[in-house]
């Protein structure tokens, strides 16, 4: 016999859980495809010189690779980024341009798991491509906005950043080219480690001076539109353009921080960048992305610039249990039609399926078993009523209906259920 | 620079595809719902020595297997079956019983790819576990009727038959046990070999004699009452209630064919089977099932008998498909919004949010570049209407709706755009 488990860093995921994911799923899928953006899936195995391209000796480490019976070298998709640069190379010709998309797919990391930290897990993407206009960009924020208002948090905020505009005032406050990756880094710590231990490390790559100069335009306080003043010597253009826009399509000025500290790891940004966060959760960055330059150079000559956000589907979760927002979810039937005795089979067959006629999800039990077993199953099931109907039920074409939460019984005639438990 | 391209046996789904894919899913997905059935979701990768129990040496030349970092045997799900015995034997105590689960997901087989034989394709599966009442076997019926039904196939035939039954006859006529199987797997054959040769097959494992008989019964002709009726002299009940409690569930009579020559490949069968044909398509089998005794007998000694079936993604796909089921299946966006020119953004966001807010999937075009440019985007993503306003129509807070079908514009107020296009 094989003893039953899971690897680490893998999970399965139950009815209740998979009720509360598909909830949010659902959610989420309905804003992007009420902005018009459809969906792709690329395959899960993919050649492994195709997957590792990007990401070089470092991430290679944390792919999964293998060779197959045909020896071909065959990875496990890292993320949703790559595979959908190698799909647009692939069939840009045929693709609508602009190209909105999004995607959401599992991804393999061969990571040591952690808390919060696993070797499968989902991503959830949104991207523009094929358009440098800071609509695209706007547009990127207001789907955030829209999604976190459908999730029942109106209250995260948006940071954003301009690549541009850092990589100016960087070379401007005389921090050299060659040291401003390092900077950049330095500056993400910023929302873990105080500023003034991270200035020191800045004056230690960049100098002293620079870093005073740095840290007194990082440190700049007040409304997006009081920073961009004070910022005037330099072009503000990219994040003014797409706030004014983002602005436009209802995105509350006070959602939308305009943040110099705000860095995000990832070099192939150079335009916008977005991080969202909860005031009130201490779980960091729930959703992130940018603009960048050129997506496909890998695969292709042709080269398509563009911006997009990863959800970061896992945290939002977390965040979401955490506010109590997920205590309601359901799982998918509504009414349990009981099986009073053997003789009433029939009769719970009829109710079932006339309550399935009209739109109800409803669930014969299996067995003629005690009513008590019966009512546990519902609640387990998270039931919220139960149709029991004895023969004397029968003879009037009625049935009990009891309300799993209240308590409350009504007999009731087969037609009217549907009111009742709807 | 690496050539983009795929592994053969996998497939990248775009837009129009993955729109109806996801049509499908979701009308299959509603009748799971309906009768009660949550979803779990287990991991793609698992211990090799979980996922390879079952197929011994033969089937494990089919299952994608690597080492990881940690020197561990993994591999990549080869069935949703395994993963959900080993699924229960981990929670069976915390699960509602009888258990209900659908699962749709990916699966994967080291196979050499051929027309209709994918590396990756997704499985759809169904059962019910911990009952052996006939009530599930015809509940299973019932869900396969109430799913080709949703997907506007009413006219697919539900084949049926028991292996009791099968196992009855089959000693009654005098073929032993060690011939059993093998004379199955000829049987089997029916539906693509003639019934003389496949006689002829039979007589050579197990006797003329035997054969003759044994075909005489198969080759019974009329409705399941009249070959019930002939086959009294054996125990016909299993067959008997389920279909006795499937017609109460409202599967037509013609729809449920009784059928001896049935036979499916597996072993673990040991009750009812199923399988699902369309009447005019060459297709072959489109879904396929049945009961078996025992689901986790490999993880665990608490045993669960279960009934369940699988649904032909792909080939109920390509059914749907070939039956012009397929052909008004609209990508997401209902509306595109244009922009008139370089002043009339803030217009059209203003008339896109409110479509958005009146429930319509509105999209705007990223920017004011010409119209033909803007309406062959509509075109290539199937958009039914496209809004157009320029100065003039912002004067009256209106806008031009085209119907992109018939081409008839309309210029209407923008609270009267989303009766247009709905």
């Amino acid at each position: 016999m094989i003893e039953p488990r899971i690897l680490k860093g893998t999970r399965d995921f139950g009815p209740e859980d998979m009720a509360k994911r598909l909830f949010m799923l659902e959610k989420i899928r309905s804003v992007f495809e009420r902005f018009g953006y459809d969906t792709i899936e690329t395959p899960v195995i993919e050649y492994a010189e195709t997957l590792l391209g990007k990401y070089g000796e470092e991430g290679s480490k944390l792919v999964y690779q293998f060779e197959d019976h045909g020896g071909r070298s065959i990875a496990l998709r890292y993320d949703q980024t790559v595979p959908f640069a190698r799909y647009v190379a692939m069939n840009y010709s045929q693709l609508p341009m602009p190209f909105k998309r999004y995607q959401i797919s599992r991804v393999w990391r061969a990571d040591k798991p952690a808390k919060g930290r696993y070797r499968e897990f989902y991503q959830c993407d949104i991207d523009i491509i094929g358009t440098d206009t800071p609509l695209a960009d706007a547009e990127v924020a207001a789907v955030i906005h829209d999604v976190y208002n459908e999730l029942g948090m109106p209250e995260v905020v948006i940071r954003v950043n301009s690549r541009k505009l850092m990589n100016a005032i960087l070379s401007d406050v005389g921090v050299s080219e060659e040291h401003q990756p390092r900077v950049m880094q330095l500056i993400d710590k910023l929302d873990k480690v105080d500023a003034q231990t991270i200035q020191t490390e800045v004056a230690e790559v960049a100098g002293e001076e620079q870093a005073e100069k740095l840290f007194a335009l990082l440190m700049l306080e007040g409304t997006a539109e009081e920073k961009l003043a004070a910022l005037e010597k330099y072009d503000t253009s990219e994040m003014e353009n797409m706030l004014a826009l983002a602005y436009k399509f209802g995105v509350p000025q006070e959602q939308l921080q305009f943040d110099l500290t705000l860095a995000r790891g990832l070099d192939y940004y150079t335009g916008i960048i977005y991080e969202v966060v909860h005031p009130e959760l201490d779980l960091g960055s729930i959703c992130g992305g940018g603009r960048y330059a050129n997506l496909t150079g890998m695969f292709t000559k042709q080269e398509f610039s563009g911006v997009g956000v990863a959800f970061g589907f896992d945290r939002t979760l977390v965040a979401m249990e955490e506010l109590g927002l997920l205590d309601d979810v359901k799982l998918n039937a509504q009414v349990l039609v009981t099986q009073f005795d053997e003789n009433s089979t029939e009769y719970s067959i009829t109710i079932m399926r006339e309550l399935q006629k009209q739109g109800i999800n409803a669930e014969l039990y299996m067995e003629p078993a005690k009513l008590g077993k019966q009512f546990k199953y519902a609640d387990r099931k998270l039931i919220p009523f139960v149709v029991v109907a004895g023969p004397d039920e029968q003879k009037e074409s009625k049935a009990t209906v009891r309300d799993m939460v209240s308590g409350e019984q009504t007999l009731a005639k087969i037609s009217e259920i549907s009111r009742i438990v709807n």
